[in-house]
């Protein structure tokens, strides 16, 4: 799903559009859904004063060079995103990928508001991190954040090639799967797991506990990497609330012994968080051409 | 030992001074010893125009507050540094950590020197790293780069209280101490072990394996998360060269699937790095007062 908002100064959304990003009909299908929905919040009345356009997508993006590199899901390959929707809204572009944006949002205008260093986590079909510091993302020339695939001592496979990744325990996807095979009764999705975890179920139970104790290792590794004020748990996983903050903050604190100990919150913005980054920087980019030009 | 410098405002150290610290008669001793030796150098006709003094110092320190929190070796507790020395100089100083400096100078002057994103890593009696982004030392409050206390996975305790870590198993401190454990045979240091695996000790080759396998580990976790384009190896443990760097980054490429691959490379400015960082914290320091005076 392709969202987005015109932004007011203060980060205020003053008009949102939603679309399906039609990728199922191929990578210029998706292309022409972000331009046509640029174009159509240009026309929106909020957007009468619009300065600047920022987009955040997902997979490999160069932000200096404005392409966004590879998307797995959008099954888009090296496509020059800025300079299109410059052309077509005539406005300067920002591009920037949707967890880093995510994370910028959520440490301006959410969660992490006020903190000098922070992790926000999306969890959901995989496990990523935008890393705050100072209120910058780090970016590791588009390779930064990969919380997902640290090594956490299990000997499952995971998609990337490698073995013992976080994400092949302790996504939304992971934990569907696993649920599934264990007890040959394929679930909806990881809300269902976490539904019959409630209810009783000893082998839900059992899944989840293993991918808590999973996120428990790989945020403890970050939190010795990475000193961080805050950790900001969002994506599809983060619904479970306490069921998820509750025993991972306890388990993580009994990880750690002289390492700085970070607050364990839910994300506050939901799944336009990362449109809201997208809109960040869009003034970042309005900001640095006003102070350039 | 204490290193001290007068650094040029090119990086080159044009005096040098060395000096036990003295700790073995107590903090206050050490203290003294570190301002006696700022005041030597100042006293140098190569300082004739210095101006402003940098110190980098172990343990836990509060920068902002030009305060020496703690130190284990040093014995000190929250000495206020930075005011002290700038009593015995009279020019303005900056207080810094020195794994933080050596991984500032490396970045600099050394090895790190022309990349984006950078880990240092000292490997002596502990294991730290530095961790550097656009040519600035992470801090995290102080906190940030405790690449040691990573779990890798094995069974052993570690001195901090926690079991797994990557210094308990791969350090030079841990490295003798874990021959001498299995052979009995306890060596005069890391450095002895490697002596010995290169005449054909097979315990000194399996320990010396287990040390690179848990360091490939720790890097690869530091690899996802950071993404650096080259990792610094220093310290005591770097003195034996290719054989550590090349079987650490056969095991390191092994591990990655699709992160950035990051070159292994040994340190270029040796034990004198931390008291050259510290030089260019001086410089910092001066190019700022300058911009705000």
């Amino acid at each position: 799903m392709l969202k987005g908002a015109v932004l007011d100064r203060a980060g205020h959304a003053c008009a949102t559009l939603d679309r399906e990003t039609g990728a199922e009909h191929g990578p210029q299908a998706a292309v022409e859904t972000v331009l046509a929905a640029v174009a159509e919040l240009c026309r929106h009345p909020a957007a009468a004063d619009a300065v600047a356009c920022g987009l955040a997508v997902p997979g490999i993006v160069d932000p200096a060079a404005g392409r966004a590199v590879w998307s797995e899901n959008l099954r888009w390959r090296d496509v020059p995103l800025r300079k299109l929707a410059e052309e077509r809204t005539g406005l300067p572009v920002a591009l920037g990928h949707d967890v880093r944006a995510t994370g910028l949002a959520e440490s301006r205008l959410g969660a992490a508001r006020g903190h000098d260093q922070a992790m926000v986590v999306p969890i959901g079909t995989g496990i990523a991190a935008a890393i705050v510091v100072d209120g910058h993302v780090l970016d590791g020339a588009g390779m930064a954040g990969e919380l997902g695939h640290i090594d956490v001592g299990h000997q499952d496979r995971c998609a990337c090639g490698g073995s013992g990744c976080l994400e092949a325990i302790a996504s939304a996807a992971a934990i569907a799967r696993r649920y599934g095979a264990r007890t040959g009764a394929p679930p909806a999705g990881a809300a269902d797991v976490v539904q019959r975890m409630r209810s009783g179920d000893v082998a839900a139970r059992e899944i989840w506990d293993e991918a808590v104790d999973a996120l428990a290792h790989g945020l403890a590794t970050a939190c010795s990497l990475l000193a961080p004020a805050i950790i900001v748990l969002g994506g599809g996983l983060a619904r479970a609330g306490a069921d998820l903050t509750d025993p991972l903050a306890a388990r993580l604190e009994q990880r750690l012994t002289f390492q700085r100990r970070p607050r364990v919150v839910l994300a506050e913005l939901g799944d336009r968080a990362g449109c809201l980054g997208a809109g960040l920087l869009a003034w970042s980019r309005y900001d640095s051409g006003a102070a350039s030009g």
